[in-house]
């Protein structure tokens, strides 16, 4: 937790990533960030993966810092509450951040009657509407068809959703951007963000599609060859995967210097007539010359003996390991600032990040578990709505709300 | 272009992915992005894919809309101006985007003398100083272990810099949150995003780290099956790949429906004792005798036959395409309005996207290309440095400073 966003209030209204992520980044920089929820909890409360007595791990994970409280998302007073949540008044609220359908009763249509200034952003699947999710956009886009041994013609789909990822923290940049603009000049607005949108413009902003363009064709799949420059995995003697790579003539040389094969490829460049410290295109060109020197080079060699030499020269390289590898990893888990071991709704103990950032010379907060579903019910009534205890307590009595205890 | 964050001088001193897409993003939202560069271009000038002219798309893709100002940055006088550009004043200034070393002549601490309440974004490999990629970063999270057909063993990188992108996005919503925070107390500071941060932050955000805690292991290979619900490519008669997947009740029932297969399923919950409609996860878990019946149905249809029918039947799938027939997409490309045919650096002109999301009701400005390397040198010296003309010439004469044209 940092304090960057303190005094901001966000609701969300969301399921799965990306419009949780992006609750979840505002959220640990300081902002009051209350999500609400269907009663037992939105399609995504039971996801994947699971605590033992059947707590999702990945809900827990992606709420972090949150308020929550539990709505009858059904009964026409269980939308009223939403939509009066969504336009909460005051001057650092009117911020909302949802996943639900454009054209349902928590449009921005709706919800600007009742409250003109609202900012609203939304995620979407596809531009017009419809559903998409991370997996269908990016089979659309072409990636999967990229991706994997240059062998092997199946489409293989990224593990992480990072079209979610993507959508999620730039909602975040988004909202934050037109609360910079709402305090100047006092208009709200909705902002759209389709994960198609985002997956088609992110394709162009790297060159991929101007790159097909010109060619006719997407770029060919080629395993785990960096494109336009050099790197690949390669082997050492005892059967460790290492990544190597040099885009820069700096980590070229490097990475020669290290390995023995400068003079190697000093012949292979007198052969060839080209020079791939000037050039890193080159050494793509031809890397199914350059290929086997390094390969000969890395299976003369232990990862023990290279990854402290590549260390030592400044090499760019890294170990493929397995997550539980990595949470050993002082480098990513083990004794890192950002993690702290916490208490969880599921009942577990285990670490959890806090703000992916380090502010300095702000100090990091204590780092805030999931809220369990409908703690926050009666709070978020009584303070942002100004409701009074009998009010609330008819909600209960009708079913509209719940507290954590499922009432 | 949109003009929310109308008014911001942001300075971005950088290279590669990450943190020209924090600039980008900025850019596109109204902001004025100054690029420095070393002259003839960083290590990202010439970065593939390149156009026939050797210039690069990926540059141009990554730099639309912010204008370019090249010195010498070996020189003492040039690292001064990229100094005081950094910290160049104003209220709605002093704000620096970076990958540079954290230690080098644009650490925190040389900016800071110059200007007390700076914001500078900083981009970093691992958060410990040393060089890391996208790819190091990927490979040290297990990332490439669990992507891929099941049976092959070898670690499969993502060809989206995923990483990269995820940073770059939430270092502009830091960005932005950070002059928030200054407005309200007047203070600065630094913001550290690392990729190994960003990475290992994600990973458990998603509930990754905490479901290999509970296993001892990470999540195992699985090919294109979704973790966890019902989901995965099938082949129809004519040999087309299409992604099915069913995470909500609704979104199974729709998918059985269409299919026809609501008997047979029927059938198996009988026999299993179980309710796939239910309990997303059960069927994952009994996903090896669900598959013959979906690989089935899939055989005996034609994709012409069954999209129309998912579509119509509310089924959420994608079908697996090239980028190729991507830019031929209507709901991707083809005619989308966040895109425009403009003229680049290159000479080239092609489609190019402006910001990913869309506001409303604000129209959406023109799309604008990336600049010349240097293209803006003079201009950014007059104005944000209150050089004068003479002074301009003497830095050109020295070969500090260059424009458009390499002097």
């Amino acid at each position: 937790m940092y304090d960057l966003l303190k005094g901001l209030r966000v609701v969300e209204g969301s399921a799965f990533v990306a419009a949780p992520t992006c609750g979840l980044y505002l959220a640990q920089m300081g902002a009051e960030v209350i999500r609400f929820d269907n009663i037992g909890g939105g399609p995504d409360f039971r996801r994947w993966p699971l605590a033992e007595n059947g707590s999702s791990l990945y809900w827990e994970g992606l709420n972090k810092g949150k308020k929550s409280i539990a709505i009858d998302l059904a009964a026409p007073a269980g939308r009223e509450i939403a939509q009066r949540l969504a336009a909460a008044p005051g001057p650092d609220a009117g911020l909302f951040v949802t996943n639900f359908p454009v054209d349902g009763f928590l449009s921005y249509e709706a919800l600007k009657k009742r409250r003109e200034d609202l900012i609203c952003v939304r995620v979407m699947g596809w531009a017009d509407g419809s559903q998409g999710m991370d997996y269908t956009i990016n089979s659309a886009l072409g990636l999967p068809l990229m991706t994997g041994p240059a062998d092997d013609p199946r489409p293989v789909n990224h593990v992480l959703a990072a079209w979610d990822l993507l959508t999620g923290a730039y909602c975040a940049f988004s909202l934050v951007s037109a609360l910079l603009a709402r305090m100047r000049t006092g208009e709200g607005r909705e902002i759209r963000a389709p994960l198609s949108d985002i997956g088609a413009a992110t394709m162009a902003n790297l060159g991929f599609t101007a790159e097909t363009l010109l060619a006719g064709h997407q770029r060919p799949r080629m395993g785990n060859d960096i494109f336009g420059a050099f790197g690949r995995d390669f082997t050492t003697r005892d059967g460790q995967t290492l990544m190597l790579l040099a885009i820069t003539p700096k980590q070229w040389s490097k990475a020669l210097e290290v390995l023995g094969l400068a003079a190697d490829v000093a012949g292979l460049e007198a052969e060839l007539g080209v020079s791939f410290a000037a050039d890193e295109g080159l050494r793509f060109t031809h890397r199914a010359r350059l290929y086997p020197l390094f390969e000969q080079a890395f299976a003369q060699r232990t990862a023990a003996d290279l990854g402290p030499a590549f260390d030592a020269g400044g090499v760019t390289w890294g170990a493929y390991q397995p997550l539980e590898a990595a949470l050993e990893d002082p480098r990513l888990y083990k004794g890192n600032p950002l993690f702290e071991e916490i208490r969880h709704p599921s009942g577990l103990s285990y670490p959890a990040p806090g703000a992916m950032a380090t502010l300095r010379p702000d100090a990091r907060g204590p780092v805030q578990a999931a809220p369990k579903l409908g703690a926050h019910t009666d709070e978020v009534l009584a303070e942002v709505l100004g409701m009074s205890a009998s009010e609330i307590g008819d909600l209960h009595d009708a079913g509209v709300v719940a507290g954590a205890d499922g009432r």
